[in-house]
Formats: structure tokens, C-alpha cells, sequence
């Protein structure tokens, strides 16, 4: 039986070794409306020993077919694998009345050739494709409630997401050229498997762009950006590399302008998109710090700056303006692992359950 | 008297008690034709407890003013000082027969409408300004040669002439939409001064843009680009952000291109322009690793990485093209503190007096 | 009219603008049992500019003269500030019937000569000092629970005193040569007033060591290991210094054996003291890995890492003895600003007030 | 035929592709006297792609059985092998006359039992063992000039012996209770072999011991120490562990002293043992700042940071006294890959080629 709003939440983690899987768990053991978490591993390793942050928490790895067999005791199934995985399993939890949250890349495409094309592969569950929703629950959060099965954002696509919106949305943006991300990931970016390039002696005081051909976020961004917008085609060159730290994605979104902004025009559109303080969306900030230096001081403090959200599933916002080249500057931080991905997959989990969209998602920033 | 060719060098450093300035006296310590090296200070402290990376190097401060009575007994002087500051007194020295490098901002523009407006005050020796050579050692070589006068470029702006030089120069370039220019710089970028904004408890693990409203090495960019084209103007949108380091840039520019290229056709270009190996630029060298993997996977190793020129002269560079999107990469490593300032300062020194151009840098990076 | 156990709590931080004044307030922020959060300070800054991470807190500052007007609303008053401030403001809470956390120095020693000489002023409140109960929760549960005015330990006292503990009541350890405690604690541990050997670029990628005279924890946590034993006196060298990190305290602890034991019999020393997994203490937990390597071999999981535990109130334990010269090793590693402050202080608080003693603190580390 | 004093020197390395195979690269590219530098690695690799920051430099790896047949060009080999390999390399590179500096531990122990006991393995070539000279230069210059194979110390070996023996030649210390070791290493210490507990995304921000049973440097050190006062045995109680940076060992050596001694009067001692500034060792320095605050007031001057000899071949010492409990203490800091490994190795070749003993080595720290 499968549990309603009332009751507490039994929830499985499908894929729970990872950095992304380790998170989930983590953030689940504070949720207030979650009793049983089942994370999966085909490891035998003990879950204090994979994840030594969690000692403490009781916490057990099992099969994944285990969990399989388990279907009709869960509320709700997360999936940490790597792409390719859940589209082999989604269908099964979903025959059984349990709702899946994909936090991998399967099911963020309507379109199915345009997945075979970013990720080089066969779809194994395209007839699901079209009922999947796209999960940045602020922009998305009545399709959410819904659904039964969400496509989690990409980290770099969420955290551009929310630069981008109130821009295109008030119809500020030059669309002619491409829009230009730029976003540093921390290492946890990168995985759990051992290599060189991502050792602790390799990557400290260093950064290290990679894929620069063009990240697989990007036509994931222009897909969703297109649509919202309902307009032109939406070009977006990404830029990916990762900085000398663990986490967080510090992300810079640079727009031609249609016309002339000043920084306090776009502050305004920005507190109108996601609300002033408590009031607006409860994850989305934007940092109005006034600027006070002469012409071309440096003024650290009117940005957002990384170290503000990492460790919460706030996303914080700056704006500026290139005023001479007619550029509007938008700077995005989040937690990689968590609004970039666990935090944004509990969020979007207490909207499909009713329950208080910030439950288990409170705390600030270290 | 000054000293000749053949004879080591008496050199003065002004402003000894900052980044640039330590390097400066570091890098000229391991000098072979420096034989006596003076760097001046306001400050009481002893040499050493300034900068006790150099303990046991028996330098030692005195003010400005002493410098300047010795200037009869000086080959060159170096300026590390803050803009502003060297325009009141380059002229003794120049009067003296004293070869000047600039550090700062004082000369790096021909046009003295364009420093007051940028830098916002008058400047105190705009005579000066004609003969001023802007010291691009690899792109300004024979003009370096006969100067008396340099103005050592602002690390961002080196280390994008780089970069963009080889795109411009084979007209790759659609100049209809500004390059684009993200560049994230060490923490010994942000100066000796205590802030909060750059204390290591705040930096740690973070990432913080600053300046996005144009940043000074824009103009000084544009100024030297549109001249060295000979073209139309061009439009640069720079970016700058401190990383969670303390040395280094890692720069990554991108232009739209005119014509279809892929990475082979642009690391052909780059190769060309600095040459292969030790036959070109010595401190100008291109990562040629070939691409191995399928589409949109991960390859760390075929750009270059910070770490790579962190305490060394080098700039690397590395390449791709996004074909989908008709997009120019260009990855530009440095070290902000040498190949940004003190080392470019002693490469120029070096042609000046026509020593080997590699002398005193030829230390790779740890 | 203060609160009772049942109501939620209204709670004053006196010093809110530090790290640790700006961590008690962000702890507070998620705990369920508190209701109104008062921090002061006498800048002008709005609460948001200062601790950018609790950006839509909705908290403010109001001046420590406001708060103590409002002491007939308070449940529970926090001291964040100096050493020397809440001695002349703690009675006045008191008198009011407030109780009272000093995160201070001020009521850590019985003997008002030894505060005197450890700290080198007058107490202006030594008739306070015998009332005053040393907040280490675990070991002084029962005191804690009655006590009005709580000294909550300093980070590297708790810290130790948790490591050091079950081997002293063990009466395994020599006595008659000085415990060895190496602690290397991140750089919020040197608080936010900026200063040149601090910042980001002096720290980052180095190490060093600070109070080798011998650091004012020492003389604290000799009175308080000397009295849980009720034995002989106890000596302790400690050794303090500041690491590549933000945040945490990396404890050693070696003490000479007087008899032979092995790693397995202290693993039952500590799992007995603070008892296995949920069972016994919530926040301190032994790392139990096997080890399984051969003579000498590197095995990085067999004791705890720092990383563990920061972002939480957990303290992690591991223990190896080194057999051939009969020293017991311990490591114990904590968050300077949780478990070595505000953590412990909100621990505190739930004990006095009869709330589950993990109440807002069940965070796991990131 | 092998070169003499005067030639230029032709140089092998076996095992290139380390840290500190790179690293002798790296300072040999540098070295005035070196002519050749044959570096051997067994995998296909390109050079430049291994070791980017020598991309430029021209080098090739060469297999080993290459390098041997070679054996009548080199001048000198070092070996920065795995402990066990150089001792079956070693003989026919000595009986072609070359000279060879082994960076392992092979030659570390004249007493092949202990070699036995401490390393696991039975020893190939114990013959060679009476011959080997221990290569701290400071203490051992003249056995080092004579020698034909140099056995290089450890990195924690040498830092604690550059520390402590001036305190042991004072005959200050009380040799009844063991010396104590507190050393923290950078990550290059953990070597180039990918393991997920040194992957950046596990380290940063963190800091954890290992080997807490015994290092194997401890019994190194035993032995020397002991052999070098020619008094009772000396007990070194070691404790070692990876600190949040790449490079670079922050040593602490505790010593408890059989009389009353201040900090200046173990500033004398040391400073006569190394010499002041220019005039004693060039690389052992002490630091000399004076303590000025009052009673337990914070300096963080007066004892050497390890960022002052990053990517330097020096050693700063700095010295206090815990007068309370009579206890000696000593910060010592070098680079673990250059003082600690491929900078002491080119002192010693230095020295046995009767070459300036700086020579390649007078780079100061970043």
C-alpha cells in the first residue's frame, strides 16, 4: 500500500554510492515526513563506510532488485544512477503506484531524438517521455503536483534556469546571438571513480575547463528556455569547468540587451520574478546590496558569492549591467548537490505529496 | 652610470611591499645579470618580515626617496606601485638615463582621455604617453627593444591578447557581436590589504564575481586589439571572478566565428602563431592532446589547467570549437603575479638590455 | 514572563555579527522549539550584509542595550562576544530570571586567580563563577539540566576532553609525563576581524602553528580533566594551529600507556564510554573500520577525517596504538563552530529546557 | 666515459612519472650543470602529457632496460621508485661508475634486519647497505662528497632532523619519555595512484591522519638520531596526516627539557647550529621574529607558515618554550617534494660532484 499525505513517506534510492545518492540520503534523514529511506548499492561495503558522514544513521544498503520486490511498501523512488539506468526501471515502480523522481538525464527530453543525440544511445522507455515533467519546481510546480514521474533538472541547466527566466520573460533579451554561460562546478561534479585528473594534488589551486564542444546541459537548456518563452529558438553557449572546491556551481549568464537597463532596472525584475525575502519564492534570493564604489571600484559584496548557499537548496542571485556594451550580467550560485540536484528532487517530492514545498530543505548555508 | 650591455644590472623596485612587488624581487633574485636589487617601502618592518618567503635573500627596504637620490647607479626601475602613483615619478628616472617598467596603469593607454575617463583622474604626465610601448613582449618585440618607457600590461589583459591574437589575426573572427571574455583570478589578484571579502574563511571552498559592469582591462583590451587588427573597432565583454586560489588566470575566450572550423583547423592556427615546441614563443605553448572520446564525453586533459603555469612564465593555451553553434574556445592559462606582471616585467627587461629573453624565467611550473 | 518547557522559545545572541554568533543564529533558524531569534550588534549593517548565507531569515539586529530592555521576553540568552564582555552583563539576565550560555572564556575556570592569570584581567563577576556549570553535555548531563548559567568549553577543550576522557577513566594512561594534544583548527577559528596572516592568499595551500607558549584551553582543560579523574594533577601540551580549511577541528591526542593494549581493546573502551550507534551518545561516535592492511600499510578510513563532520554537532573518535613504544592515539574531529561552540551551546539549551537533547541539531555533516 | 667536475653532467632518472620523478625533472631542467636529463617511465605516454608543467622542455621517457644500456654515458642516476625496486637496479649502474642517489628507502637502514622488519621484504642487495651514506647534507656534507651511493632521506626524516638536532647536540632534552612528531603533508605525499580517499572532492576542507601505529619514517629517524648523539637510544613517537594541500610538510617536534630554557635562548642555539642569514646553511633558516604581544596573545609571525617554502629547497625553522611544563618546541616546514625528496637529492649530487652546493636549487618559495 502506498501511502498518502497523511502518513509518513517510505522511500527508496536507487543508485545510493554516489555523491548525489549520499546527499539524498543525508537530506531525507532531516525530513520530517520521512520514516524509511532504502538506499541501493550492488557494493558490499556498509553504508557508514561508503558514506562515513552519515555514521550513526542506521542507515543499509541493499540490491536493487531487492528493492524491485519491495515496490508496494514505497511512497517514492529516487533515481542517483548514472544516465541510461532508470529508463530500465522506472516503469516497473511506476506499475506499482510508486511516484519517481529521475535524477539522472533520462527523462529531460519531450524529444527522443534529440536525446539519442546528446547522449548516443537508444531510448528503452520513450512512450514515458511525454508524461514526464521537467522539475524546476518554481517554474514549473503545478505540472509537478501532478506527475508521476519527474525528470530532475541537470545541475548546470536548474541554476541557468533561474538566472535566465525573468529576463527572457520580460523580453529584455537580444535572442539574434546566443546567450553565454559560463559555470564552475565543484569536484563533486565529477563523480566517485578515481582519476588522476580529479585528485586532491592535481585539482588544489587549479581549475580545469572541460567540454568545451558544448556540455551536454546546453541543448537540455535550449529545449526548456525555448518553450517557456514560446518565441524564437533559444541559443545558448555553455561553458563548463570545474574550480578548486568540492561543491557548488558558480554560474555567470551574460545577455545582449534590446534596449538600455540600468542595474536597479533589473534588480526590479528580478524581486518581481521570485518575490522580495520571505514573501516570493523561498529559495530564490536576490542580493540588492546597493553599489557604492565610484566608476569601476570593486565592490565584493554586491554579488552573490559561492560560500552564501553551498550545503542549502537556496539559489542566490546577482544582477549587473554592462551599461558601454549593452550587456546584462546575471550571476546564479547554488549547491550542486543540492538545488542542483538532491535538494531539488525533495522539493519537487513534498509538491507531488502535499506537503510544505521547504519540509527537510531549511537549513542556510554553513 | 648606467650599466651596459655586458655588465649586471642595478635595478630598482618600487613599491616592494605588495604581491607584485615580492615576486618582482623573488623572480629577480634568481636572476644571472641582476647583481643589485632595490626595493623601496614606507613601511618600517624589515625586508624579511614582509616576506618571508625570501628570508635569508638579505634584501632590504628604503623609501622611495633614496631611490630616487641613487638614480645615477640604476639600470632599470620597476614600478609596483598603485595607478597613480608612477606618473609623478617616471620622469627623474627617465632623466637619469633609467630604463622604466611600469607595472601599473599609468601608460598602458596612448589616448589621455581614455585613462581619465577610465581610471577617473587626470594624468599627471600625459607627455609621456606617445613613447610609452605596451609590453606585449611576444607581440611587440621591436618596439620593446628601443624603449624607454614600459607599460607592463594588466594581467587580464596579457593574458586575452594571447588568447585572441591568432583568432583576429587570421580574420576568423565575426567582430558584429563583442568577444567574450571570462576570466577567474587568484586572491593575490585582490592585493595585501585586509578586507573581509578576501580573508581565507570566506574564500574557502567559495567563488565571487566582482566588476561585472566593465572591469578596467576592458578598455585597455579593446585599445590594444582594434589596433593591433587594424580593423573595425572591437567590443570586448570581460568578466572577472576571484577563485579559491591565490595565484593565476584562467581566462577562456570566445568569438563567434565567420567560417566553419573544427579543432584541428584552430590548434593548426595556434601552432603557427606561437610554433611548435622550443622553436616559437618559449613561454607560449598550445596543449595539442588529441581528442579521444565519443561524443559529449568528459576529457580533462586537452585544455590546459591553472596548475600547470602557477609560478612559471608560461602561458598555455588550449582550443575547441562548439560546431552547433558556430563558437571559438579558447582556454588561456597564466600566473597572474609573473607571466601577468613580475615575469613579463623581466622578459622586457631582458629584450631591453638584449639579454637571452628567457633569462631568470625559465623555472616551470611546480 | 519567560518560557515555559512547553512553549516555544524566545532566544537573545548577544555578539551576532562573528562566526560564532552568526552560526548560533543560523542553528537557531532550523530548530523547532524556538520561536523568536534576537541577535545584536552595534553595527549598522543589516543582518544580510553581514551573514550573507541566512539571507531570508528575516532576522535584524538591534543593539545588546535593546535586548537587555527586553529581558522579561527572553527564555534564553547566548554570550558570542570577547572574552571580558559577558561578565558585566550575564546578572543582569539572571536577575531577570533569563538563563544564560556564555560561548565566552568569562566562566570556564571555579578559581577566579586562574582566570585572572589565564587571561590576564580582573573578573568582574567571580561571585557567579561557583554557580557556573562547564556545558560539556555529555559528561555533565545531570549539572547542565539545573544549572542557570552554563560556561559553554572552548572548541579545543570539548573537543579534547571528548578524546581523552574514557582513556583517563580507563586509568590507562601514565601520568607523570604531560599529555600530547595536536589540534589544527580551520580559520573561523581566528574570527573576522581581517588581518594580513589570515587571508585568502597567506592561507591558502599552507599551514601554521600559533600560542606554542601554550594556548589558554590548556590550563582549561587541565582543570576540568583533572577534576573528572579526581587524581593526580594533570599536565597537557598543547599544540594549536590554523589549517588550509574553513571550518573543524583536527584532534590528536597521544598518551603514554602504562599498560600493553591493542587498537581492538580501546575500540571497546570508546564504544563502551559512548556506547554503539544510536544507542548511546547521539553526537559522539567511534570509527570501528577494521583494519586490514599489512605491517605499515596506508589505510586512510580506519580513522575518522575532518570532513565528516563538519556542517554538524557530531564529534567523530578513532584510536590506534602505537605498539612498539606503548603510546595510545586518538583522533577526534569536530566543527570548531557546532560542536566547538554553537552547537554545544544550543545541546545545552535543550537540556535546560527539557527538550530531545538533538533538537535542531540533527543535520548530518555535508 | 663519465663526466668529471668540469663537464656539463648527464643525468638518468628512473621513474619519471611520480611526483617526485617529476619534480627532479622539473629542478634539474633548471640546473646550470646539467646537460641531459633521460627520464624512464614504462607506459606509452607522452612526456608533456604525464607532466604538463613541463610541456616545453623537450624531455622523453625512455624504458629502464634503455637507461641501463646507457649506463656508460650517465654521470649520476636517481631512482624515484617504489621502495624495492631500486635495490636490483642499483649494482649495475655503480659498476659502470655511475654515482646514484636512491629517492626510495632501500638504503635507508645499515642494519638489514631492521630494513626487514620495517618494510616487509626481504633486502637484495644488504651488501651495499655499509657503503650507503644517509644524505642529510647539513649534517653529513663530508661522507656525502665521497660517496657512490646516496640514500635519500625521507621527507618527515629529514624535516625532524633539521628540527631536533640542534636540541639534541645541546644536550637540553630529557631522552626518558619519547621525542614527539606531529607532521601534516600535502597530498603529492600520497602519491599519483588514484584512490577515492585523495580525490579532491574528499579532501578539501578536510584533514586526516594515517599510520598511527608507526610511520615507517619513525625507525628512520630512530637511527639516525641515535647514531648522531652517540647516546641512548632515542624513541620518536611520529604521527603523520594529509593535510588540505598538494605540497609541502608543517612539522612539529615537542621535546621535554632536563632545564629552564626560554625562546631566545633556543633562538641562540639554533642560530648558531645553521648559521645567521647568508653565512651558515643556505637552506636551514630561522625565524627570528620577537614576540611582542602580551600573555597568551595570538602571533602568527613568529613561527615559519609552510607557504614560505612551497616549490623551495629551504627548511625554516621556528622555535618556543611551554615554560609551565618545560617542553621544547619546534615548527619545522620544507616542500616534501623538494627538501623533502628531489631538492635534497640534487644538494647531494651537488656535493658529490664538487658543484656549488645551490646550484639549480636558489628558487625561493612562491
Amino acid at each position: 500500500m502506498n501511502n498518502s499525505t497523511a502518513d509518513k513517506l517510505t522511500v527508496g534510492v536507487v543508485g545510493g554510492t554516489g555523491y548525489t545518492g549520499g546527499e539524498l540520503c543525508r537530506l531525507l534523514l532531516g525530513h520530517p515526513a520521512v520514516e524509511v529511506i532504502l538506499p541501493t548499492s550492488r557494493e558490499p561495503r556498509p553504508f557508514a563506510h561508503t558514506h562515513p558522514n552519515l555514521r550513526g544513521s542506521g542507515l543499509e544498503f541493499r540490491p536493487v532488485e531487492r528493492l524491485e520486490e519491495q515496490a508496494d511498501e514505497l511512497d517514492v523512488v529516487f533515481f542517483c544512477t548514472p544516465s541510461g539506468e532508470a529508463m530500465n526501471r522506472v516503469g516497473h515502480f511506476l506499475d506499482h503506484g510508486v511516484r519517481v523522481v529521475d535524477l539522472s538525464a533520462d527523462f529531460r527530453f519531450r524529444d527522443v531524438d534529440r536525446y539519442q543525440r546528446v547522449y548516443g544511445r537508444e531510448h528503452a522507455a520513450a512512450h514515458l517521455l511525454p508524461e514526464a515533467v521537467y522539475g524546476v519546481t518554481e517554474l514549473n510546480r503545478d505540472r509537478v503536483r501532478d506527475a508521476r514521474l519527474i525528470a530532475n533538472p541537470g545541475c548546470y541547466a536548474i541554476t541557468a534556469i533561474l538566472a535566465l527566466t525573468p529576463l527572457l520573460n520580460g523580453g529584455f533579451v537580444d535572442l539574434t546571438s546566443p546567450l553565454s554561460i559560463h559555470a564552475t562546478n565543484g569536484t563533486t561534479g565529477a563523480g566517485t571513480t578515481p582519476k588522476k585528473a580529479i585528485m586532491h594534488a592535481e585539482v588544489a589551486e587549479s581549475m580545469l575547463a572541460y567540454s568545451l564542444e558544448g556540455h551536454r546541459h546546453g541543448p537540455e537548456l535550449e529545449a526548456f528556455l525555448a518553450n517557456a518563452i514560446q518565441g524564437p529558438p533559444v541559443r545558448v553557449d555553455i561553458n563548463t569547468a570545474h574550480g578548486n572546491f568540492a561543491r557548488g556551481i558558480h554560474l555567470q549568464a551574460n545577455a545582449g540587451l534590446r534596449q538600455r537597463l540600468d542595474r536597479d532596472q533589473l534588480l526590479e525584475t528580478f524581486t518581481a520574478a521570485y518575490g522580495p525575502g520571505h514573501e516570493g519564492e523561498h529559495f530564490v534570493l536576490v542580493n540588492d546590496v546597493p553599489k557604492q564604489g565610484g566608476v569601476n571600484e570593486k565592490e565584493y559584496d554586491v554579488y552573490p558569492s559561492l560560500g552564501h548557499v553551498v550545503g542549502s537548496n537556496f539559489c542566490h542571485l546577482g544582477v549587473d549591467v554592462d551599461r558601454a556594451r549593452g550587456i546584462a550580467k546575471v550571476v546564479a550560485v547554488t549547491d550542486n548537490l543540492v538545488k542542483g540536484a538532491a535538494g531539488s528532487a525533495i522539493q519537487n517530492m513534498n509538491v507531488m505529496f502535499g506537503l510544505d514545498e521547504t519540509l527537510g530543505l531549511r537549513t542556510y548555508a554553513l
